[in-house]
């Protein structure tokens, strides 16, 4: 593993707890209604940080291109999961946020 | 691969799809109050299949006791989808059933 | 999950299902060390291949671009598994060809 | 995701770095025949941990049973990386070990 990519890596994994997280706590919300586009990208944006994880460790050649698809996916995440009030969902954005920003560092 | 394992592996991907997809559909149904457990447990039951699916194809010595959890966590998921009269339910389901059907027999 | 992914879908669990039997079975080859560049990329094929299925199945704004870099490790990947006469390496670089196409028309 | 869950998830994505770093690293050693069944064990050490995970941040009714066999996969991969004097290898079976103990209490 390249030493540059070790914050990214561990940046990834907590946006990866954070959104699994998101998730599982919005869907024990009582406004469900408007956590729709939340729960469907926290599972996605946590899996792709996964993967991100996976490539960098891996020191692969698509690692790169990976971490910009992932920032984009973060970026999305954090914004949706931004504008909501409940604590999993702002801790979730600045997760999502800080990943994002990580992995264009290290996609530039 | 093992021969036996090929039904298996078939089925847990079937039932990843089927997952996925009654995950993403449920979070646009109009009565999504009633959706919360389904969602959560398509969240787990996709990414589980997909492990089962690699473990068995890999020959891994833990692919039985994998199989094992893999068949109780789409029996939950099955029985779940099935009390709800949606298509991407029903279709859900029936692929949860299959899968963990499957998935006992590799594991006795 | 839209009708034209279908296909895509499908390839991409049997591109994952050929490259995590090509990683296990080069494990058990009396050439190993020849089989180095097709082991690693073989592990990162078979987890792109399942995210980008997931992304597909949920209709992710991203899933044209995790398509597109999907294709790219696909290339790659049955680019190396071509250049063996193993069994599995030449079902593997059939799999991630068919799979790179798949993903190209999709991200197109 | 419940408090108690907090260091054995840490433990769980700590353990896929190192085995993805090891699989990679290994691949790259001189005495490759030696290091076949680290190679394997890694590739499914890797992946089972990043489920435990998910599945103990979302509070899983099948979190307990997963963190179980999570702990015999990381048990039978540490011990195998301990075999190895390479850097990559002890550091991987310490962080194997950690996780096993981590998740035996979880399943407990």
């Amino acid at each position: 593993m390249l030493n540059e990519y070790k914050n990214c890596i561990e940046s990834c994994y907590l946006c990866a707890t954070a959104c699994d997280n998101c998730a599982a706590s919005c869907l024990e919300e009582e406004n469900l209604e408007m956590m729709r586009e939340c729960i469907k990208l926290d599972m996605q944006c946590a899996n792709i940080c996964r993967l991100a994880a996976q490539f960098m460790t891996q020191n692969s050649d698509s690692a790169q291109a990976l971490c910009r698809l992932c920032a984009e996916v973060c970026q999305k995440c954090g914004e949706e999961c931004g504008k909501h009030e409940h604590e999993h969902c702002q801790k979730c954005s600045r997760a999502c946020h800080q990943c994002a920003e990580q992995c264009r560092k290290m996609a530039a």
